[in-house]
């Protein structure tokens, strides 16, 4: 990596370091005002106990390159293959190796943060934070690994998800086509949302509308600084390949969001007649979600077609938590989950030479699908199992007197606001 | 570019992106809680509706090279010329284009979310989408080619406003000084926030003092945010010339603003005996709208000057609206108008080599004010007439009885905050 | 400088500018609401004098190296050597010259906000500007070069504090470590803070959990630009030596902020059987304090026990001033001042090479405590005299009865709310 590679990964992993406060924003503002707080600590939390455990074992866990020493070849790492990076400090390659592990980092924690949304106003923050740890041990640190990892050496990859195109036998579609994070960071926070959805239970009166966000411009700083943030997130990976693709990466990340606003604001008008604050921001959330997988490899015009279809399609989706019965508080499931699967599987038609337009063969779309669905499973398997765990032993939700008075006084003896 | 460039360029698009959501934030703060919304959701559907449409046409307009079969040369590019990028993609500079577009796209949509500034608490939000649409084909996207417009392959000038020295046939000044938007972004923003103040008229009950802002904390986010972003602003554009005035560019950008801060607080502290939080947040926007086309042609020593100017000036400047009756609701007139025209009219006395102080001739100052009129007439008028159709057919003012109760909730449906 | 190193310079130099802010509110949300504002107008009001005065004589003042016609060698800068920069805008290393003197400034307005944090509610607005400006010229602009001086044609150090090991005749260690502030910064600040809480006195009716913070969403915002922006702090530096150390300093910076958020919600756990939110972002701030002066010199294992080191014993030491006696109202003292000193002297325990573990010497932790007390001292003292001179003239501290009934309204003629 050149001067100017270096300096744009470290920019790029400062801005998603940024997202996750921006998770907490969104995520708070959205919550009633006695458990804003317990809201934000879940973000805060991760950023804490999820950054010290990447540092120490999670970086390792994530190389599983055959041959390496690691555990399990295109499954695990070892983590203790290099214990608190002590060789990987040293070494000409440091500064690039060291950034990629900070890179890296900022990931691991937005993701788990990102899973807190389905267990607003009722979750204990010990339980969460064991369950932060567990989690991430078990399935973020892997399952990256699974999506992202290559071999350094030649470039083949070495996870099995990213591998899928070679494990089913294509031609066309070699590799699974995730560039920042549509499986490995949205699917899977979201389908680990929905498992602790169940876990924990509905809120007591849980129905719609009774919960109303208590304070929309908090909620929309979440959305500016994620947006912003966003282009460290899908663009900085860009400084590991001699910025091959820097500018359709960040063109790309632009405009989807921009479509997603529009088309969740033009639902929302003709569903409900008013366009909303809480729905514009989330349209730039869901065209984001769904241009994660997508940006390197569709054209501008295809990126304005995924961010209006995403922001529609997901508009109508977080209307489908109060069908079904579950209680995914703030959406993880209808933005991270819908948005991630619409990406992934958006690619399958549209990829720039492997998509069924370009190529004729549904290959890409087989290997999208298999992919997204493999790590959904995986991870609301995990989530689950460690979720009921915690629950049956230290107990994850608090009790339902606490929940009516405020889980952010019961929990953290604290109150958000004291403004008179 | 080279690596460090594009690293740059990327990175400034971002901060400048990052600047809509400040906008949203510093004028949310000012008007009352039951209108905030509406307020901040002018700036992110500016962000929406801009933002595709820059990416589809928008780039294209502002092409204006003779020869290259636009429209009319020096005047208007073919919206259609590369319809959402596809032929820019391609070919080897596709990041430093592609990153010129995002640049664009991001000044494109801060400057239509200026001018909302203008109609709080009264506009309905399908007219201002529809204003925004309009007002950025119509004006935006060619007069930010007439002022920056250049041939790429000679360097020679291609926008007519930047080529007024020529076009005069002066001999010190043959080209327009204006940096980063002093006329393409804050008088053009500024005129067309008077002409719609005028199409929408007065809030019921207009006076001075009546409405003070409702969450002050908010707007000085918005301040932070957009200084910070200023410097994506005024030293983005050096990763286009490898980096020529990369440091004079910056170290002014961020002692403007400091001084403008001193100038605004002197004024306030003499005029009404006590220095405002907001009159300081907005001192330190008018140093930087002030040093926005003078950053580049300044010692840091005249920029110190222009910023306490500028704050100085502008605290006297917004008591005007009162007197002249426009209810200018936020002061964009006061503030980017009036700023924009001291940086733009300083720079004749005091830009290096060209200004009077440096070459004895009135040219360079002839130049300025001409373009900057020349933009203010053309945004103002532009405005009003796209304003006033809207006003004429579907209705751009809201109801009195929704302004009374609170725009919010009748266009939006939300209350920004429940706080207990 | 190559381009990608200017590149990260001007980023870093921005993303400590938006440090201040992030003060402003971090302050200003632990504040009753009728004090906020004139909590955020101190570090606003650093921002436009100390900014101005940088640029104008403060960058001069830190230049003391033997023999360039300075006012003492190693203690003292001539002010007007360079006024106003004329002569650094020349030259070809103009670019690289003009940002330092960005960097610089950013660091110069934020050490004084923070001062600020031990004088909420009670500070007159005139008073705390005077302060500001006589503390940056007396104190923060030579002690800066004290601590950072070194001549940049052989690296030579030329301030007396980076060279104490010299000055003691040490062999280990030659230079005391202070990589981006722990002494001129941090301990610089804290101890200003002290001598203030001394001059202004306790706030009526002081005990504790008399104060609760008024809006805990502002004071996480600012937690978290502050953390984001600690990246320019303490990683910026590595644009000047070609990004020697680049990635270490990001990773500990990183990691010692996540292990400071589990040092201080495990002792808060622990000792009062709830972890709030406060606690959390206070203990990434304590973590990224201590790892300030040390990030280039340890390794992340290492990096990760200061970060808990400093959560636990600033999560402790913020309670001393109840029973000292002195009223610190933001803890300025336990987290920059003890944070400040831990990681300075857990250097000389620890830094690679030279501390005791590695050496067997006691040199360098002989010189880290000599430097911390040194800088210590000369700030208090001169803060005291300061302080005290403005007490005795203009007056510092507000009449009882405008404190009672708030502070803002009193000084600045602000409400921050007004919600209904």
């Amino acid at each position: 990596m050149d001067s100017g590679n270096l300096a744009w990964y470290l920019t790029a992993a400062v801005l998603v370091l940024f997202m996750t406060p921006g998770i907490a924003f969104f995520y708070g503002g959205m919550v009633r005002a006695k458990s804003v707080i317990s809201m934000m600590m879940m973000s805060i939390g991760s950023m804490g106990i999820v950054g010290v455990l990447w540092v120490l074992i999670g970086f390792n866990m994530g190389d599983m390159t055959a041959g390496s020493g690691n555990l399990i070849p295109g499954v695990l790492g070892n983590p203790f293959s290099d214990f608190a990076l002590t060789n990987l400090t040293q070494g000409k390659d440091a500064n690039a190796n060291l950034l990629m592990v900070l890179y890296g980092a900022t990931f691991a924690i937005a993701t788990v943060a990102l899973i807190s949304g389905a267990i607003a106003d009722r979750a204990k923050y010990g339980a969460w934070m064991l369950f932060a740890a567990l989690w991430a041990i078990l399935d973020y640190f892997p399952v990256q690994g699974w999506v992202w990892g290559f071999n350094p050496a030649n470039g083949d990859p070495t996870g099995w998800v990213y591998n899928l195109g070679n494990l089913l036998g294509f031609h066309t579609a070699t590799t699974t086509i995730d560039y920042a994070g549509g499986t490995a960071v949205h699917i899977n926070s979201a389908a680990a949302a929905l498992a602790l959805a169940f876990v924990l239970g509905k809120r007591i009166g849980f129905t719609k509308g009774v919960s109303s966000p208590h304070n929309v411009p908090l909620t929309l700083i979440g959305v500016g600084i994620l947006w912003f943030g966003w282009f460290g997130f899908n663009v900085g990976a860009a400084a590991t390949t001699n910025f091959d693709g820097l500018g359709i990466l960040a063109i790309n990340t632009f405009v989807a969001a921009a479509a997603g606003i529009l088309g969740w604001v033009v639902v929302e008008k003709f569903k409900d007649g008013k366009p909303t604050s809480i729905g514009a921001g989330s349209g730039a959330i869901a065209g984001l979600v769904a241009i994660t997988p997508a940006c390197f490899s569709l054209t501008p015009g295809w990126a304005i077609v995924l961010g209006l279809i995403a922001g529609a399609v997901c508009a109508l989706a977080i209307e489908l938590k109060y069908k079904l019965g579950f209680d995914d508080s703030l959406d993880v499931v209808g933005l991270h989950g819908v948005g991630g699967f619409l990406g992934c599987l958006f690619l399958g038609f549209f990829a720039n030479g492997t998509g069924l337009l370009y190529s004729g063969s549904w290959e890409q779309l087989i290997v999208q699908a298999t992919a997204a669905i493999a790590v959904a499973a995986y991870s609301f398997g995990i989530a689950w199992a460690i979720g009921w765990a915690i629950e049956k032993t230290i107990g994850f939700r608090v009790r339902n007197e606490d929940e009516l008075a405020g889980v952010d006084l019961a929990v953290h003896g604290e109150e958000a606001y004291e403004l008179v």
